[in-house]
């Protein structure tokens, strides 16, 4: 099977056929001109039973209800706002009022948005559900957060809290387990139920500043690579300022660990900004309830991430694992 | 399971919340307005292995050519150009070098329209490929065609040839066979690589006139009721007006005739027009060598479909079965 990147890297067009175009494959959404004031942007993300969920994760009004999640992110990331979907589904032969549920679960998500449904497909699947949604949203020309806008000498920061909907996974595949119960429904609800940042791209396209923005879909350490990459900077995460949420302070310090770095469909934002703009930004977050942590710096250097962890500074991989490449750098 | 029909009705949005949407589910493609002067529209289409294709039937190459030919159709029958698409993937383990070609298809076709491929996701599937396209297309404004403008009094017309497709298809699964090598050839070329009405939509756009236009994906008989429906008008088609063509006429009268009525994926488009522009509109096309058929009448009456053949009438159902509802009427 080809992998992801590779495939990416094939498939990449070599041209761009309308000038209208501003940014195609490789960001997490298409950003399109159509008049002069606005700008607008897409995205396609699909969720495959087995692969992303199974019936012992997500029922069907949370699959829906993630499956729009991951779109709306992904507009959010871009600095948008989320307009309308389109869903694709192929449906297993007994899906029936599970159909309805999962519909339930999109729309009460899109309406806080007040998003339109306005079209898709059904076809019938021979196994199991594959869910596909295109989100269209909308930002102002110029505000739109790239990936590759960030420059030595910015801060890094996170929005809410990370790890949560990956320690949800592991508690509901009982790889893992907590006696606080309370604890557990909150980190399965991150799972189940993630809430795109779309306030906190509000919030950022007030400020008039520069940023880099990435959603965090695949993990902290794959997401700062991605940022690195698009840049062309070094990342310098420290480690003890990540924020740790009271229910995953229930697990032990290395599932807290894995599931920061690694653990994906958080849906936060991950966003770099100058120094000078950071203290506005902060009092923005803080006015509006909305969490922020700063956890670390955009240097100059080589593509890559580095965590910082009681003076240890270790090469962070996409997949977040940690190779200790220099210490006490 | 669900039937298509009535799952779109239960997941038919109660309202619409963006002013500027024009047309949200129910027709081919969505339409909403960015500016003053264009339309913007979007579709999704999706094609299931096992359920649209099979390895027999079609190769990789001819899945993303006709992926997207199945969504550039529903732009054009909008009255629309195509500009962007996204591409989501759902594939099999066994999948690797037909990634590329199924990718290649897609760009043959697109880059006779300078579409841009902007986005989408791969994920893996845990048994058929499954792929759904979205596609961008715009209109100027004013210059969209709906389903719903066909009138008492309208002429109906049908460009290209109807029931290529699924000749092609009964032969490929050797349901049928002919000796003509070559019109077999033609005819499964038209299931493999369906050429969508880019041009002939673009030809509508240029004459000042009413259209209902839908293009035929699931066959004549579907998508006449379809204009008829959203209309409220009936549609009397001459059987003995249908376009056959030098390949089709190859089959014995009894299959000519399930494949023209009933036959989908022929991705031609079936149009209104009142009679006072149908002169012009016959001239327009025969000028740029599209062939345009008129094919039947609009009435004033029942939201239904009648088929007129050497005198006798009969209900024409979404499936194509004729009920012999009146004779001679």
């Amino acid at each position: 099977m080809v992998d992801e990147f590779s495939l990416i890297q094939s498939i990449q067009p070599k041209e761009k056929r309308h000038k209208d175009l501003m940014t195609g494959i490789g960001d997490d959404a298409a950003v399109y001109r159509t008049d002069h004031h606005a700008e607008q942007m897409i995205c396609m993300d699909t969720m495959t039973e087995g692969i992303h969920f199974t019936s012992a994760t997500m029922k069907a009004y949370d699959i829906g209800w993630k499956a729009l999640a991951a779109n709306i992110s992904d507009i959010a990331a871009m600095g948008g706002f989320p307009d309308y979907y389109l869903v694709s589904v192929a449906m297993p032969s007994e899906w029936s009022s599970e159909m309805k549920e999962m519909y339930r679960g999109m729309e009460d998500l899109g309406s806080m948005f007040q998003m339109d449904l306005i079209g898709g497909d059904t076809t019938s699947s021979r196994s199991g559900l594959v869910i596909t949604i295109t989100a269209v949203g909308h930002a102002e020309q110029g505000k739109v957060f790239l990936r590759s806008g960030a420059k030595p000498g910015d801060l890094v920061f996170v929005t809410g809290y990370l790890g949560e909907s990956a320690a949800g996974l592991a508690l509901l595949l009982k790889d893992i387990d907590i006696n606080d119960q309370k604890a557990k429904h909150q980190l399965i609800k991150s799972h189940q139920r993630p809430m795109p940042q779309v306030e906190a791209a509000r919030l950022l396209r007030g400020i008039p500043s520069r940023f880099a923005v990435n959603d965090i879909s695949d993990g902290l350490a794959s997401e700062a690579n991605e940022i690195a990459e698009a840049s062309g900077v070094t990342i310098n995460i420290n480690y003890q300022s990540l924020p740790v949420s009271k229910s995953l302070s229930q697990l032990d310090a290395h599932d807290q660990r894995r599931f920061m770095l690694s653990g994906g469909e958080d849906y936060q934002l991950l966003i770099t900004a100058p120094e000078e703009n950071s203290e506005v930004l902060r009092d923005v977050f803080m006015k509006h309830g909305v969490l922020l942590t700063k956890i670390g710096v955009v240097t100059r250097g080589r593509p890559e991430v580095y965590l910082i962890d009681k003076g240890t500074k270790t090469l962070l991989t996409k997949s977040g694992y940690n190779h200790f490449k220099s210490n006490k750098e």
